[in-house]
C-alpha cells in the first residue's frame, strides 16, 4: 500500500528479516507489542487467512504441509501458525513440528510458528489474531492457521480465518462424528483426508447428511454476539456458499490442487458477496468489546482497590450476598468514588 | 439454615413445588431471575455438586442414571442438570432424555432438567452455575451436572462442580485419548465405563500412564486467572488427592457403589484440606469479575453511544486504527465525558 521507503520501521523489519518477525511474535505472545501492532495494522489486509482444523488422527498437519508446498509451487509465500488449545492448563504438545521441519526446511518462502496454550482461551484467541496480523503485514500471500480439536476453542480461533477448512478422516468412529456437529457448522470447505482408507464412503455419506441437515449460515454479529445466522436472507438461496467436500490423500498430494481451487473460489465468493466485510466487522466489534471489558475491569479494580474487592468476594463466600449483587455493589461504589 | 416460616417466598416455593422450580429455571435460562437468585443464594451450600463429563459413546448418561438410582437407594434426593455445549451455534441435542425418563420417571426425589446451548459459552457457564444454585437452594442432597464433550467448554462448566468425574470407555481409539489430555487434568475421579468391553486393559494402562505423567494439581486463582497449580506446595505431597480410577458397567450397576464411595471420600478430602474453599473463592472471584466486565461495557456503550462505537469499528475496518488503540480511544472518551 506504500513504497518501501515510507514503511514504519517494524513493518520494514519483519518484511526483510525473519528473525525480526520471530522476535515480534514472541513479544506478541508475551503481550508486549501494542505499539508494534498499532504500527503494522494499516499494512495488513492482503493475505488470505486460511484456518485448518480437525481432530487428531485426521492427518491435518500433513495436509497443511502439502498445501504449503502447493502454494509455493504457485510462487506464493506461506506462513503457518499452528495453535494447540486442547490442553487448557499445562501447555499442549507442539503440532507435528518434526514432520513439518523435514518437509519445508530451507525454503525462504515459508515461515512456521507453533504456539501451545498459555493462559485462558480468550487470551489465546486474541494472541492468535494478533499474530495473524503480524504475518499478514509481513507480506505473506497465504497465512495457514492450524488448530487441533473439535470444540468451542477451535470455533473461536477459526473466527480469525477468512476461509475455514475442517478435516475429517474415515474410521474415526461414529462417536467422533457426533461431537463434530458444532465444528461442521464453521466449515467453509470440508476435507476428507486419507481418502484411500477403508470406510471413506460411509464418512462421505455421513458428512453429506449433516450438510443437508444444516442450513448454510454466515457468522455475523447478531444481538451483539458473534454467531451464525442463515445466509439465505442475506444473500438469497442461490448466491449462498454451498460447503463443498474435497477428498485428499495428504501423503501423496492427491486432491490438493482441487482443494486449492475451492479455497480460491471461496475467497472470490467472500469478496463478491460482501460476506467478508460482514464477518470482519462482526469479529472486530467483538474484539474491541472484549478489549474494553478488560480495560474497564482493570480501571475499576484500581479505583475500588484490590483489598476491598477481595473483601466483597469473602462476603459472597460467606453467602451474605450473591455474586450478581456483589458486582452491582462494586460498580456503584466505583462510580460514586470516581474522581478523574 | 432457618425454619420454614422464615424462608423467603421463592425458597419456600422451589422446595415445596417442582413446577415452581421448573419455572424458576426457565427464568434463569432467560436471564430474568436476578432478584430470585439474590434471595435464594444464602440458602444454598448444602448440596454436593458432582460434575460428570466425557465424550459421546462412553455411556455417561446411563452412568448418571445409575448414580441417581444408587443415591435414591441411600435415601438422598437428586437433581440432574444435563448441559450440551457441543453445538455452539444451533443448539445441541438433549442428552439421553428418553432413557432417563424411562428409568427415573415417577420418583419425586429426582428432578431432571436439560439445557441445550444458547448463546455464547460464557453465557452458558453462567446460566449453568445459576441453575446449580437454584437446585442447591431447593434442598437436593445431590446435584449431578452432566456435560458432553472433551474441550474447554466442559472445563468451564466443570469448574462449577465440587467433584468432577471424567468418564472414559474402551475402544474409542488412541486419537480420542489424545484429545482428552486437557480434560483429564480436571478429573477428581476417573471412571472407565463399559468395563466388560474388549480393550479395557489398554484403556486402563493409557489412563494410568497419563495420571503418572501429570502432577496432581488444584484449580485455584493464580495471577488473577482460574487455573491449575501443583497441589503439593499447598497440601504437602502426602495430603494431595490421588485421582482414582473406578471401573463401572452402567448397564447392570457394577462398580457404582465403589464410585459413590470415592465421591464421598473426595468430598471429605475437599472439606478437610480446605481445597473446597480455595476453589470456591477462586471461581466466585472469576465470576464477579466477569459480571463486572459485562456491566462496565454496557455502561460505557451507554455513555459513548452505540452510533459512535460503530463509527470507531468502521475506522478499524478501514485500517485507520488498530483494535487495541480503538479500545483505548473509546475508554478515554468515556472517562472524559463522564458526568455522574
Amino acid at each position: 500500500m506504500s513504497e518501501v521507503t515510507t514503511l514504519p520501521p517494524i513493518v520494514a523489519a519483519i518484511r526483510e528479516n525473519r528473525r525480526a518477525l520471530a522476535r515480534l511474535l514472541t513479544r506478541i505472545e508475551n503481550n508486549a507489542a501494542a505499539a508494534e501492532l498499532a504500527a503494522l495494522y494499516p499494512y495488513g489486509g492482503q493475505a488470505h487467512l486460511i484456518g485448518v482444523t480437525g481432530a487428531p488422527g485426521t492427518g491435518k498437519s500433513s495436509l497443511v504441509n502439502c498445501m504449503a508446498k502447493a502454494y509455493r509451487a504457485e510462487g506464493k509465500t506461506v506462513s503457518i501458525l499452528a495453535v494447540d488449545p486442547t490442553s487448557p492448563f499445562s501447555g499442549g504438545a507442539v503440532l507435528g513440528d518434526r514432520i513439518r521441519m523435514r518437509d519445508l526446511h530451507g525454503d525462504q518462502g515459508v515461515f512456521i510458528r507453533s504456539m501451545a496454550t498459555r493462559g485462558n482461551l480468550g487470551g489465546l484467541a486474541r494472541t492468535t489474531s494478533d499474530m495473524i496480523r503480524a504475518l499478514d503485514a509481513a507480506g505473506f500471500d497465504i497465512v495457514l492457521i492450524e488448530t487441533v480439536g473439535a470444540g468451542q476453542s477451535e470455533v473461536e480461533i477459526a473466527s480469525a480465518a477468512q476461509t475455514t477448512i475442517v478435516v475429517e478422516a474415515p474410521g474415526l468412529g461414529d462417536d467422533v462424528q457426533a461431537i463434530k456437529a458444532g465444528i461442521l457448522e464453521i466449515a467453509d470447505i470440508l476435507v476428507v483426508n486419507k481418502a484411500d482408507n477403508p470406510g471413506v464412503e460411509s464418512t462421505l455419506r455421513a458428512l453429506r447428511a449433516m450438510l443437508d441437515l444444516g442450513h448454510r449460515s454466515e457468522r455475523i454479529m447478531h444481538h451483539g454476539k458473534l454467531m451464525n445466522v442463515p445466509a439465505a436472507p442475506i444473500l438469497g438461496e442461490e448466491a449462498a456458499w454451498q460447503t463443498p467436500i474435497v477428498q485428499t490423500i495428504a501423503t501423496d498430494g492427491t486432491g490438493v490442487p482441487e482443494l486449492l481451487a475451492k479455497i480460491a473460489e471461496h475467497r472470490a465468493y467472500l469478496r463478491a458477496s460482501g460476506v467478508q466485510q460482514l464477518r470482519e466487522r462482526a469479529s472486530l466489534r467483538a474484539e474491541i468489546e472484549e478489549r474494553l471489558r478488560d480495560l474497564l475491569l482493570a480501571h475499576l479494580l484500581e479505583r475500588v482497590g484490590v483489598a476491598h474487592f477481595q473483601a466483597v468476594v469473602e462476603r459472597v463466600l460467606r453467602r451474605e450476598i450473591d455474586p450478581n449483587s456483589a458486582a452491582g455493589l462494586l460498580l456503584a461504589e466505583s462510580s460514586r468514588d470516581h474522581k478523574p
